[in-house]
């Protein structure tokens, strides 16, 4: 079978995972990257473009892999779609709710496979914990605990990978929690109401850098995400590089399964799995998540972030920055109907 | 110096631990007691009584331990200080808020010694924690989070060892997580606001069963309380009998400090205190508690728990039910010109 032409649009910090896993995936060839700077985008792919348009005018390319910053997110995937090119868009989907709702109308009309790239869903830790708990490993599900930890907020400089979080109106809900709430979807199944709480821990940046959400699930299901750039889990030195960045609790009737730090599973305290896969980013989750795409387009298996559907993710995030504002649940059909 | 003399009301479930603990405790001498079952009063104390009032008749006491259900507690407290004796409450102080106020007032206005017996800040972990924190070993407090859990609340028969539980309108918040909720206070000052969210998991039950908090400390500090009686923490098989009742965790901008679910004290995941007491109730927390109040008598050491000061922890418990009725984030100070 001929291998999939990749291109990426974007060679930031984060780009360098997706290259990375790209070079890695089987059945599918990096052929170009676009990048402003044209010496970041030859050092990823054989041929260099300064525009993803530029990227798309000279090669025929089965997946664009959109990997900009999010401001640019809405005109590169319309564009894609538009020339009929099966796309992959990083999270988070846009800055603003409007634009994120347009970008799931765009890619539910063009009919061109599109899907947004987010990677937590597919770390292997959490794939198992789905399995065990759809499995019934911890009986009826009582409560769940996401403790989103990464210690890179601290100080006069913080975020140095990614500088320009510092001046991020939303920053820590719409950048890193999306995540695992993401995730917890993938668990437990869509939510009905938010509650959110936040704080500005480090006066230099403009968003917000520790938040707790309240999930209400349609189950009925309620369950917490508890998140700052100051801490870690477990313990601070020396720098631990926690795998799953922070650790998780799922609560049964039946039995409890721990997510600890170091990216295993546990089982009333007991080992049940354990992660083996250091290469790539985090169990190397960029690459699952990029096969998770190409299997789609190969064989049809369903999407699990097409556009519509991570909406769902998408509004959490809104209504909890809207239930901040109130200082009040937020009823997420209400997002839909606004 | 002479022994003061202790009468106790109520010698139910809980007054159990309370017998035990005055029987240990120095310089004072548990020499009535007083419950309509007049053998388990006999079995308690040299003196049998049916009534507090026919012990306070016959009786000239020092101190005299409030230890029967809340919804006798107001016409107790006013008994024993209209007669000028000092007394101990054990919490929940009252089912109600205005009963709980009213407490208050009349502790107040009598002049009387007057401490409610909240023994969770008595535990030594808790006491612990408060030094070290206070002292600077986590340095600035970032987050925390109390999880509170029993599993006594499943299955056709929950909570065997007081079955009134059951039928509480109002369960889990004001009969346990008070403990946590005076403990917050304790480590990290007065409340200004409170969101609180609810389940009732066993269907067989009147009250809640499970709940989330999210206390916002007057400093600023956003902190978490996370109880339900269905979930043990850490393992489920052997029955734990978790000393905590569950685990803590104090995040610091300098350090992490965990409380194990065995009551011992990690920091930054290192061993840095250990429980060593295993008489008595959880830590020998009831006994903490008593001694405390004697120290007041004797000494004048300050109360930690008086009416007035413990009502904050209450009107966080009021302040909970009725955010969680509105969805809404509830300020203590509405709590108190309602």
């Amino acid at each position: 079978m001929d291998k999939l032409r990749v291109g990426i649009a974007g060679c930031g910090f984060f780009a360098q995972f997706h290259i990375d896993a790209w070079r890695r995936l089987e059945g599918v060839e990096l052929v170009a990257a676009a990048d402003p700077d044209l010496a970041r985008a030859g050092a990823a792919a054989p041929k260099a473009y300064a525009t993803m348009g530029a990227m798309l005018d000279a090669e025929k390319l089965d997946i664009v892999d959109i990997a900009t910053r999010p401001e640019t997110h809405l005109a590169l995937v319309k564009e894609a779609l538009g020339r009929g090119v099966p796309a992959i868009c990083q999270k988070p989907m846009a800055p603003t709710w409007a634009e994120s709702r347009e970008m799931a109308a765009v890619a539910e009309r063009s009919g061109v496979p599109f899907m947004v790239h987010e990677n937590w869903r597919w770390h292997p830790w959490y794939r198992e914990a789905h399995r065990l708990i759809q499995s019934g490993a911890i009986g009826r599900p009582i409560t769940y605990c996401f403790r989103a930890r990464k210690r890179d907020g601290l100080g006069e400089t913080p975020y140095t990978d990614q500088p320009y979080f510092r001046q991020m109106p939303r920053l820590l809900i719409y950048e890193t929690l999306i995540h695992p709430i993401d995730t917890a979807r993938l668990l437990f199944g869509d939510v009905s109401h938010v509650y959110a709480d936040t704080r500005r821990l480090n006066e230099r940046i403009v968003g917000e850098d520790l938040a707790y959400l309240l999930l209400s699930h349609e189950s009925g299901l309620l369950g917490s995400i508890d998140g700052n750039r100051y801490t870690e889990g477990g313990y601070y030195e020396p720098k631990p590089g926690s795998p799953p960045l922070g650790e998780a609790t799922f609560e049964g009737e039946e039995a409890l399964l721990t997510l600890t730090t170091d990216g295993h599973l546990l089982r009333n305290g007991v080992s049940i799995w354990r992660n083996t896969v250091h290469t790539g980013y985090r169990g190397d989750c960029v690459l699952a998540t990029q096969r998770h795409f190409v299997d789609h387009l190969r064989n049809g298996t369903p999407l699990e972030t097409g556009a519509s559907e991570y909406l769902k993710s998408v509004a959490i995030v809104e209504a909890a920055y809207e239930s901040a504002r109130r200082g009040a649940r937020v009823a997420l059909a209400e997002m839909f109907h606004a």
